[in-house]
């Protein structure tokens, strides 16, 4: 990691990115799909922000996954026109013109895993030519979809529509394990075939078959898959890193804090610096399996071991503690989160600059 | 909980503020407060929203306390005027104009824990003497503060730096633990009493005692405090639902989520239906002894087994799984960080409206 006169940012605690990281974390995955005849649809979801997505457009991606009507919103009118929603959609009356406006302005593609979104989206959007399906499948991470054996008659359910099927798609999130990146790959490559196999049978084509969250990505069966999804691999963030899937050089995107409390060991207490970031910058997302709340970046032994909404506790690694007023650089354990806290980013390439990005679908959460 | 349709809220996820139960917790919190004499001074970084403040202040509170200059800013540019940042501020001298201004258009008190500190704040305000300190002590939660016998050489300082010392706070943080919360309650009266008597040695008067978390507000002992800070009774919230300290009928706040998925039991998977309420309208905070990711109003044996950033699984009570398309509301596990995640909330009053209200302070995390 490059040194960064961390007082140069205005206010702590702030989100900061290294733009020649980020830059080459977006290669890297697209110099991996390139080379592997997937498509790179990067979830947007992770960032939020116009600059990234038109990076990862210029990388050679078509398009975006992204998460909500919202988002999508927030993106076609920043100039991406090629947008699947990667959720089950459930659209109310309300949405019909933005969905409509989605799909004739570009092309649109809407998640689905029942029939009775099938039938409403249909009603709400008369059955809108434009808008095609993906049908979300359970390869093991037990959240929504269906399994290869229940994806049948949702398929027959859009033709009855008159509507597209474009194909299927899978999160492999028990992926988010230690030891089970491999597993999780596997299971992602046999749903999809598993799907293919049984629309094939009853008829229909799959021309798109979508996986690969951020730990899986680089482990996707290309004959499998189409597509991959990842988000994360912009920014890389603690769990990614304690996955073993990514490097302390990989890191793009920190949160710049400042210590406001400091305590040598008492008979009652341990030793232990408070810093200004908590969990409404870092949130609480902490796996079983997590060493702390995120890790501090030069420190790779100092463990944040508790944090209530505007402070973090550190138990630092060894020596005397940082004074109060020393600014660090948290990692967050998940990014996508993170990111959704705040307004604004800060942009930084080496020694050389200070600018902002503004997280502009940040909160959009319909 | 009284009957509303849901469908009149304007879409899904959303929280949803019952006004008449918010009055209702106002107004039992100033009662106890009255009845004991005790100043109620409510933590605002719960609501973030003006209009609650000024609820809060007409039920006889003189003004808030706040974790941020950015929470400050807001509520005196509300009118609130009277404000306690009870955080150990580490201010820089970008801050000192606001400062400066806080101090001379309201009352304003400011937290520390450190000689550091004081120096700072004296520094880039110039001594301005409006500002008072109030010195943290650490009652058990072992976050920031200082213990009883480490209070006076801050004392000191302030009166060095020629500024007012008005009192001492503390929050017993480790109040949230079931059964912690007379131990808890005995704790912080042990510390106030403690660092009031030190102080008093060394020729200090201590005019505030401030303490009382929410779950240990109604405990706090009158002779100890002066002033209690709690923040969430305003809304209540599963935590302390879950800790015994109030009932489903206290509750205020809810987010309302649509079913967007649903799965009978197959071979490899629970039944179980998935809401569009994830860790980005939720967040993930959840105590290890907490039964799940928040609780479902009226199905207390529902339970929200997994959370991901737009997605709740819900392992449901008993009986047929609701239709995807149901509407349903979520208690969240911590209000405060589920009502920094959106921008409006929107407020009703039994069955008969459905008014909105901003979340000004939100995001404002310096």
């Amino acid at each position: 990691m490059r040194e960064f006169d961390l007082d140069r940012i205005p206010y702590t605690p702030a989100i900061v990115i290294d733009e020649t990281i980020l830059d080459a974390n977006i290669a890297a995955m697209a110099d991996f799909a390139a080379a592997n005849h997937l498509t790179l649809r990067p979830h947007a979801k992770t960032h939020k922000i116009a600059a990234i997505a038109h990076k990862q457009l210029a990388a050679g991606s078509p398009g975006l996954a992204v998460a909500t009507l919202g988002e999508a919103q927030y993106f076609i009118a920043a100039g991406v026109t090629d947008l699947f929603i990667a959720y089950p959609v459930w659209a109310t009356a309300d949405d019909a013109e933005l969905l409509a406006r989605l799909a004739t302005d570009g092309t649109l593609a809407v998640g689905t895993d029942s029939v009775e979104a099938v039938h409403c989206l249909a009603d709400i959007t008369g059955e809108h030519p434009g808008i095609e399906w993906m049908i979300e499948l359970n390869s093991g991470h037990h959240r929504s979809g269906v399994f290869s054996d229940q994806v049948v008659p949702i398929a027959q359910t859009i033709a009855q529509r008159n509507m597209t099927l474009r194909g299927v798609f899978t999160f492999p999130g028990h992926s988010y394990a230690p030891g089970e990146h491999d597993t999780a790959a596997a299971d992602e490559a046999e749903t999809l075939h598993a799907a293919q196999h049984e629309l094939a049978a009853a008829g229909f084509d799959v021309a798109v078959r979508s996986g690969g969250s951020s730990p899986t990505a680089t482990a996707t069966v290309a004959n499998a898959a189409t597509e991959i999804r990842p988000g994360v691999y912009v920014f890389g963030d603690t769990q990614q890193l304690e996955l073993g899937r990514i490097d302390y050089d990989d890191i793009a995107l920190t949160v710049v804090t400042t210590v406001v409390s400091r305590h040598d060991a008492h008979a009652d207490a341990p030793a232990r610096i408070i810093i200004d970031a908590g969990s409404k910058i870092l949130a609480t997302d902490r796996a079983p399996w997590a060493t702390g709340h995120g890790r501090v970046l030069g420190h790779p032994d100092a463990r944040i071991t508790a944090v209530s909404e505007h402070h973090g506790t550190i138990i630092w690694d060894d020596g005397e503690l940082p004074a109060i007023g020393t600014r660090l650089r948290v990692i967050p354990n998940h990014v996508c989160v993170a990111v959704n806290l705040v307004d604004e980013v800060f942009v930084i390439d080496g020694e050389q600059r200070v600018s902002t990005w503004q997280v502009g679908a940040r909160g959009m959460n319909t």
